[in-house]
């Protein structure tokens, strides 16, 4: 690496831009090291997911969060901390889930491990009892519309292994889990099973959002894990009269108060304009929300430690957001655009980590052709810490309310997503689950695009 | 990843080297599509590493993982499978080292906990007891030399994490474990500590091959964890009179029989012009050898395996070679060398697995100036994916050495190195320690270089 840093001297011989090219690399050089070597981010994601743990939205560990939140980004050197209040919704799990197959035959058959799927009605305490029927997809469903009244329908949508990007995977069959239950219930369903969006050689269920269609009426729903659905799915070959008892705890509270953490780092030029960068501060209850999302918090914070003692100063306002509430609601995200659209800031630029922790690949983003371009010039300065991806279009759901109300220029971190379905969401996304240097990689390349970002947007 | 795959009527009308990158790009798909749908690599593993285990040459488990490798390269759909006989060191590790800080004041000291290093021989049943001189490098050594003579030298040499490919802090800091006891014996050592060349946020020591240089005595020369190696430099900044009580049972034995075990593809045009593709079969004893090297035995297995399965026929000899004794002397590379000079053999190219099972980045390289602007011509190739660093020179120790026999161009697969010094040598690289996808993409993006090079070089 250290040939990347040309001595000085050879520098002022340099026509403007390469001069401005090699004043940037040094810069980078300088942040990567400070990252590498003195990075609170590993030990401030220990605390949260150790001592925190999992955090929904309207739950105790949310308010403790909060009070994290707002200590690490003061111990970063934070200018300004403070919150902002949105109402949240309040969805609690109850009691542990329950589900077995129910057989004539007399062979000991182990339960299903499931999970009810975020904002889902339970089943009340009798549960449910049915003959279950397996589909493939909407299109089976369809098919298969007659047979479904008084059933139990199992969405047995398998992951596709063969895109490369798990994140295109996850897109093609998360809409079993988001919308399966009221597919289901149009026709009469008394529950679904949704096998989990994983590639993951294990039998975690995978929980995360759905939502009803209130055109139906609101069926308890859960995710099983991998193993569980292909013993779930033969059962019903090898055995036509088994049937499922499900039951559910779940239910939905009223809205309560939750909080974005925000913390400043007061720009030096441009005080008035901001630039913001964050990851979402709640998490699933089941696990410690690790990779989802306490690594885009932590490196968030880092960005802004990293700066400062690195002794970088941005010329915009840099915003460390951590929102409330991305998983059940997307409540925090959107406060944060309207407070901005109602108070006319002005936001140069949102970058977010929601992506998990693993090793950075590039950015995925939604910018103009013109800031295109310059993010292009900049992938000789990238390519020294692996860091080549910038062409697939997107952005954070958070930073992406902001993009939506103010056409704010976003992008998000895409780290290597081989990984991140196989503890998205479940029981084992946990601080163990978290390497030290990938999510430091991970937060010198959010600063480094950022530092980038505040020079020539 | 669909848009990818043009039309064929599409591809009638364009130019022939794009005709010819279109049918690559349809051949590098069905290969990809093979290995991540039906790939057996990531259940060979789980036999080799579960089932064999720690598998140093000379040891029961290494005729076993022979065994293993004949019977996975028949499954595999190999033409010819045998055996290729070389001598190989047997060192062995005897029972369990013990180490501790003894100190005269009555504070309860945890031992340390501590792995012989390859090669090494033994304390004697005794064992040593002596005060420790710690040194940060071996210009520090040279410094202090006049306070050697009967005392521990222990190399707190840190693993520098501002490099962002973690081989290169390998690179770096291995000398310490090489020669260190040696360089310490010179000036009247009587055994050394070694502070692990690991990242790793925790205490596992990681062992590897050490050598003697005979000029000075042997003494015994062993490795400690991160934490173990940071509270031995404290005790004797805090507790000037304490010293170490070591113990390691370790022996060099007489030369054995191994075997590189050897499979291979009969090419449809030249039969007798071979490309080889492989792994190492030994491994450390005190883990299973998961990432170093099971993944790339099986990668290599299932470089093969995807050709038969998806119908790509190599116009070469396609020869998977499992390397005996990598880790403590190299001689199944030499004798392949050996064999393959002394027959006249003719070859192509050689591919080595042994950085890691993570996901694929790239490969490093030693090829011609010809060569690698034919690579270069299939980056966009291998973009769709992740894989595009194909700039950095080297190759794998086992292929060096037909490399340096015959002159030929050689690569070995370069995956995320992140990881891999949390796990190297060390008793955590386990099956557990492997994904399986990433395992896969890495075998996929070997079988894709052997393609394009089986049909260019």
């Amino acid at each position: 690496m250290k040939k990347f840093i040309m001595p000085i001297l050879v520098a002022f011989s340099l026509p403007a831009v390469a001069q401005s090219q090699e004043k940037d690399s040094l810069t980078l050089r300088r942040l990567a090291d400070e990252v590498l070597t003195h990075s609170t981010a590993y030990d401030n994601l220990h605390t949260l997911t150790k001592k925190v743990g999992g955090r929904l939205a309207g739950s105790p560990q949310m308010v403790k969060a909060e009070q994290w939140g707002v200590k690490a980004l003061k111990a970063a050197g934070a200018d300004t901390v403070y919150l902002q209040e949105c109402m949240v919704p309040h969805w609690i799990r109850g009691a542990a889930e329950e589900a077995r197959i129910i057989s004539k035959r007399r062979d000991f058959i182990p339960p299903l491990n499931v999970l009810a799927l975020g904002n889902s009605v339970g089943s009340g305490p009798a549960g449910v009892t049915a003959e279950v029927l397996e589909v493939a997809s909407f299109d089976d469903l369809e098919a298969k519309k007659d047979q479904v009244k008084g059933k139990i329908v199992f969405y047995n949508y398998h992951f596709n292994p063969t895109f490369i990007k798990t994140f295109h995977s996850y897109g093609d069959a998360v809409k079993y889990r988001g919308q399966g239950a009221s597919r289901a219930a149009k026709y009469g369903a008394v529950a679904v099973i949704v096998r989990s969006m994983s590639h993951a050689a294990n039998n975690f269920p995978h929980t995360g959002a759905m939502a009803y269609d209130n055109a139906y009426p609101k069926i308890p729903a859960v995710a099983i894990g991998l193993e569980d659905a292909d013993r779930l799915s033969q059962r019903l070959k090898d055995d036509v009269d088994a049937k499922v008892f499900l039951r559910t705890n779940c239910m939905m509270l009223k809205d309560t108060i939750g909080h974005n953490v925000i913390g400043e780092l007061r720009g030096s030029k441009h005080p008035d304009q901001y630039i913001t960068v964050g990851g979402h501060l709640d998490s699933w209850d089941v696990a410690e929300g690790a990779h989802d999302d306490g690594t885009g918090c932590v490196q968030s914070i880092e960005v802004l430690r990293a700066f400062k003692a690195a002794g970088v100063k941005p010329e915009r306002t840099l915003r460390v957001v951590l929102f409330a509430n991305e998983e059940n609601g997307t409540r925090g995200g959107r406060k944060y655009a309207e407070v901005a659209k109602a108070q006319q800031e002005k936001h140069i630029f949102a970058l977010e980590s929601d992506a998990g922790g693993f090793t950075p690949r590039g950015f995925i983003t939604t910018v103009d052709a013109a800031e295109k371009a310059k993010m292009d010039s900049w992938k000789a300065l990238f390519a020294p810490y692996g860091i080549y991806d910038f062409d697939e279009q997107g952005g954070g759901v958070d930073v992406g309310q902001l993009h939506e109300a103010l056409g704010t220029p976003m992008a998000e971190l895409s780290p290597d997503s081989q990984r991140y379905f196989d503890i998205h969401h479940a029981a084992n996304d946990v601080f163990e689950n978290v390497n030290k240097r990938e999510l430091e990689l991970g937060a010198f390349g959010m600063a480094a695009l950022i530092y980038l970002v505040d020079l020539n947007f």
